[in-house]
């Protein structure tokens, strides 16, 4: 597809989470309209859209009239089942493509990939069972963290081991399903790209942010990341060679450890990102927009950093502090309408320009 | 009303063109819902809102169940029927109050407001046929300008007075309506404040832009207006007396003209308005959201200037050079989703940091 989509035109967007609401709003900006597919009811980004079906994935029929009504296929998360997506794909283009989505679903295939071309990882191996789990620790040793290959984020579907003597329990806690030992790497921090490749090959990546998490989900994303050019550099092309290879469309999210032997990747979302929210207060065109004028076809547009940005989640009860930053200078407040607040449930973010 | 809207509350908005489509989208921003209510069909604000009703303002049922289905009720364009407000505010709270919206809807209430509380406008008198247009040339002389009293914009309902021979021409122009004839004003340029009043009284004003006008439609917007810091000044106290008086809540658009004698009052907007488009990509907190703030009871938000804007409006077949625009830094691009491109149709807006 190297066509650009006309004003009026309406992109497909796979889950109706805050992500699908942020990027529905950029849509608005650029002229199109959305269609949401989400099989939970009242999703927040149901608010912001022409059209909304509430479906499941394994729902043929709701699935062909979804990708018949739109013009372009995204999505806001990775996790789509496959069959799902050969009924759409047959029908519309999708953006980022199923290789991406493949590699990413999996933790083992999305290794293996960084590996391949010539990025490091954590040192990692497979295990199916007990006896896979006692190889692995003996190569990647201890402490390290064993993850569920597929369908973790936030912290789910991992169990750390401290020591050898761990290893039944963090097993047990996998629930029979395939998963990854990762060796803990000695980092300094983490960071993260938000990359973006437009469908004529262009490439354009936001300033690298500085991560923290606190409970396994993600606190604070800081720019600029304090880190020297060189690094700054490394993290760019780093990101650009796996966009590059994936012959990817759309924005990335890659995570990155700053180790003293250089950057290690941690992992890469085919989607816009969390650590991706600053850029709706320190750039022209945010990673939203960024993605809809990707898929679209559209040039990519200018996400030159022109602020120093803290953004901030608001995760569970941290909504109730809402009124103070309301207050706050400098404060951009964002509210994803979400009517509970659950304990470790993303309800909002602020962006504060320091 | 002090108390301020709950994450979740619906804002129901009169009128579904692109000013209610940006108020919608700051709305989700807060983590609200807006309900549309617009006798167009497909109007732009729709795409981007939770419910809309296509009615017509003379259609009680509807009115009633829109006013019963929302938290609180504002608009996005001064010319409701007095009949359909009655209706709506006797339900739900409206902001801003009646009061706002009579003093706006007709140019004789409104000029005579202005004098009233000590602020200049240009030399008018009321013309209501032949003989009263005669008196009133003499009065305010010629060049000048006729204007119906009532539901003129974009220069639509006015006619030039050249010279008192073409009185009679002019006049048939208003086609029996009440019209207003204003004296020409010598001015250097004219500006605008975008001011904001919350709930609490408190008063904020975005820093005065510098418009351009072309075929009597905005073309640009400049900030900052280059005028003294003294005339800054007066045209933001000037903007907040209108709205203490008025006892205003969300926000105006003030239009004044610069003068060798100090400022005059072109007119006034209750709404956001299109000279305030330029926060966009000015501000931490844009008109928008400052609006959807106000009318919520919340804290207004800081709209401090960080940067030099234009805002150039596209026109027609302006929006035809949107993939210029789309490839170029600092630009940001806004569409209304529009089907159509007529002449002299608001069809989007650019925001050039400058």
């Amino acid at each position: 597809m190297t066509t650009s989509l006309q004003p009026g035109a309406t992109i497909g967007i796979l889950g109706g989470g805050q992500l699908g609401r942020m990027l529905s709003v950029a849509a608005s900006r650029l002229g199109f309209k959305t269609h949401i597919f989400e099989p939970g009811s009242n999703p927040p980004a149901g608010h912001v859209a022409e059209t909304v079906t509430t479906a499941s994935y394994e729902d043929v029929d709701a699935l062909r009239a979804f990708a018949q009504s739109v013009d372009v296929i995204t999505y806001e998360f990775e996790n789509i089942p496959t069959s799902a997506l050969d009924i759409l794909e047959a029908i519309r283009p999708l953006h980022p493509n199923r290789r991406a989505l493949a590699t990413s679903q999996d933790r083992i295939i999305e290794k293996s990939f960084l590996n391949e071309i010539g990025l490091k990882t954590a040192p990692w191996a497979k295990v199916t069972d007990a006896a896979s789990l006692e190889v692995a620790i003996a190569d990647v040793g201890t402490p390290s963290i064993l993850k569920t290959t597929r369908l973790g984020y936030d912290g789910k579907g991992q169990a750390r081991i401290m020591a050898p003597e761990e290893a039944s329990e963090a097993l047990a806690a996998m629930a029979g399903a395939e998963a990854v030992l990762e060796g803990f790497i000695d980092f300094s921090m983490e960071i993260s790209v938000i990359a973006a490749r437009g469908t004529t090959g262009e490439v354009a990546c936001f300033d690298p942010g500085q991560n923290v998490h606190k409970n396994g989900i993600l606190h604070t994303t800081t720019v600029p990341a304090q880190i020297p050019e060189s690094l700054r550099m490394d993290a760019v092309l780093m990101a650009a060679k796996i966009l590059n290879t994936l012959d990817y469309v759309g924005v990335m999210g890659v995570e990155l450890f700053v180790t003293k032997g250089g950057l290690i990747v941690n992992e890469i979302a085919p989607r816009v990102h969390n650590s991706g929210h600053w850029t709706q207060a320190g750039c022209t065109v945010d990673q939203f927009e960024q993605h809809i004028r990707a898929v679209a076809g559209w040039p990519l547009g200018d996400g030159t950093r022109y602020a120093d940005v803290e953004m901030l989640n608001l995760i569970g009860d941290d909504v109730l502090r809402v009124p103070e930053f309301a207050k706050t200078p400098r404060v951009q407040v964002h509210l994803y309408g979400k009517a509970e607040a659950k304990p470790g449930r993303k309800m909002g973010h602020i962006n504060k320009v320091l």
